[in-house]
Formats: structure tokens, sequence, C-alpha cells
């Protein structure tokens, strides 16, 4: 019942990451099936606004019944691309690296870590969440072995786009950049920015002005 | 030369953190000027949207001389509530919250840690960045005395929504929710959300889209 991607607008994409943690909690606690009403309710949207996103890639609710909660949490991860591992690695062995490493919430939904890098003589060879932290410069034959999708960028901001040059040179198709700075990438390769100081700054205007 | 506030739009105030850190970066880097063109071609974004946002708080570049890249940074800081210390609170001291509390790049941008919660007794009375970890229940008479105005949470999604509802009665204005789940606060609280699981999830997308 899946139409194809391309007809998918950004703006509904940009939603999908939302509905699939919805519909993954709706799974886990027993349910099998929930109106676009009752989702709407949940999730602070709009029953319209639901139901055009899900008509989006054929995920038809049948009147009087609802959403099929399974069905749909399938498609949804097989649009994300979530219906095989996704190998990720981190570069940057620091605190925020390793905090990321350790965190098992990202392997469950389907990030697979593989390898963590970073430059430093005291980091390189040590273990981290069962991963040997191994040099920077091992990123390509790591790469043409293993091929990583995505990395975590938890390095330096100075060095942040010269990392994300390089792993993208390796084959990385995707970063998660933590770093207080923007990365520039080459054509065909993704960027999503945690600028998590921007958004304390958000914050911090909005405590303000509320 | 700062105009009110209040007319300044949801979406100028969104792009004001950024436009706070490439001036942060220019300011460093011991540049006193720069014009909206060689803004716009740093931050790839066009000289009109610049010129826009800008004039919007009274940012007013002079013909022929351009901004003055202290008095820029210094109005956007005074906007975002950056003239003083925003003191912030980690709730949740796992390997996140610990990570958080190490970085040292928030007090630089303003943000000061002054304590650290969580329930485990392992956990409480242990020293992370300085700060001695403190029982959760204690919050409350922690926030009489030192009015902290944000609380990272990085504690289990199951814990979270119970631990804003409480941080926000001990008087806590703003959140930033590192859990892989919304939280939902009283009027006039204000959450950002950092949910990265989301934000792997776009990756994912785009990896096989683009």
């Amino acid at each position: 019942v899946e139409k194809s991607n391309k007809k998918i607008s950004g703006e509904v994409i940009k939603r999908l990451p939302r509905y699939y943690r919805y519909l993954g909690d709706l799974k886990k606690s027993g349910l099998t099936k929930i109106s676009s009403t009752e989702l709407s309710r949940r999730m602070n949207v709009t029953p319209s606004q639901i139901r055009q996103d899900l008509n989006c890639f054929g995920g038809f609710g049948q009147q009087g019944y609802g959403y099929n909660i399974e069905n749909l949490y399938n498609s949804i991860g097989k649009i994300l691309g979530l219906d095989s591992t996704v190998d990720t690695v981190i570069i940057g062995a620091g605190n925020l690296g390793s905090a990321l490493a350790n965190y098992k919430g990202f392997e469950s939904r389907g990030f697979k870590l593989i390898g963590i890098f970073d430059t430093s003589s005291e980091k390189i060879g040590t273990i981290i969440a069962d991963c040997e932290v191994l040099p920077l410069q091992d990123l390509e034959d790591f790469c043409k072995k293993n091929m990583p999708k995505i990395a975590m960028i938890t390095v330096p901001k100075g060095a942040a786009s010269e990392v994300a040059e390089y792993a993208a040179k390796c084959g990385i198709k995707g970063f998660l950049n933590f770093t207080y700075t923007d990365v520039t990438v080459p054509e065909g390769v993704a960027v999503e920015n945690m600028h998590i100081s921007d958004h304390l700054m958000m914050l911090s205007y909005k405590t303000q002005n509320m």
C-alpha cells in the first residue's frame, strides 16, 4: 500500500520521525488500531493533518476502524530506511561522543554503532561501548570494508569542517553534526545539525518573552 | 538602536542564534565590520534576507561601511537574554547528562551549570564537572534559593514527563528535552526538543533519497 517516495513533500517527511516514535510507543503498549482522532489527540495535531500526512504514502485508515498501528509503523520505518540496519560511526571520542556511543536507544531504532574514531593518541585503542577507538586516518579503509552510512561528528568546532570533508570523501553519506559550527559537505551528502547551544539560546529568549 | 522585541517575528528569532554564532566567530577573528554581502556569503543566505532580519531589531548597516560586528553581536545577545548569565541545571546524571555537564562551551555562551540532579542513590553525592549530584527531591529548595531558569532533561524517556512537570512546579521556565519522547509543560513554560533519534531518521531518509 505504498506509493512512490518521490511524491512525499519535505514537510511531511520532517514529521515522519515523530509519527514513527508515537506509533512505536502505541505498538509497545499492545494496541493494534488507532483512529486519526485519537492519534491526533495524543500527538497534539489536527486529525485532518494526520489523515493528509498519512495518505501521502498510502497509510489509509479504514472508516470506523482506524489505522493498523503495526502496518503504519512498518511503512513509515521503510520510508525512513529503518527496515534494515543503518551502520553508523562516531568521529570524536570525547565526552559527548562517548555518551552517544553508550546510548542504547539508537540501536533499538536501527542505528548500529560500528566504529569510533579520534586523532588523540590517548583515546586511540581505548574501548567505548564495545568499540575500539580507531585512528581517524583509518576511516578510509574502514569505510571500504564496512560501508557505514552515517557519522555523528563530536569533534572540537575548529576541526569539524575538515573532518566532514574527509569523511565524505571516504564515503559517508550523512552527518549528524553536534559541533558549534556549520559544516559544508559535497553535493549528495546530507547534514542534520544538533546545535545544542542554538536551542539553549532560543530557550533563553522564550523564557524572557513568554 | 534597539526596537521593542515584541515586533520581531518568530521566524527571525529562530535565526538569531545562528547570526550570534557567526558574529561571535567574526569578532574572535579580530574583524570589526562586515558588509551584508560578505556576511551572506559566509552564512549562505541572501544579502536581502540578512538586511531584512537585522533591520527588525535596529541592526542597520551603514552604506559603504557595513555592520559593526561587536554592536550587532551584543544587540543579538541582549535580545536572546545572554547579556547576563543564564543559570542552568541538568536533571539526569547518566552518560549524556555528564557529557553535557563537562562541555565547557555552554558557559562561554552565558549558560552556567549550577546544579545536577538524579534519583539514583549511586549517582547522588558524586561530583560531575565540579557539581555535586543532588537528589531530585531537593530541586524545589534549590530553586527557591538559586532560581535557575533552564533545565536540560536527560532522564530515561519513561520519567521525562513527570520530571518536567515537577521541575516546572519548582519554577524552571525552560526545558531542553533530550529524551526520546515529547514532554508537556504548563502555560508560560518553554520546551526545545533535541530529539537525536528523529534527526538520525531524517538523515537515514536523506541518504537514501538524495
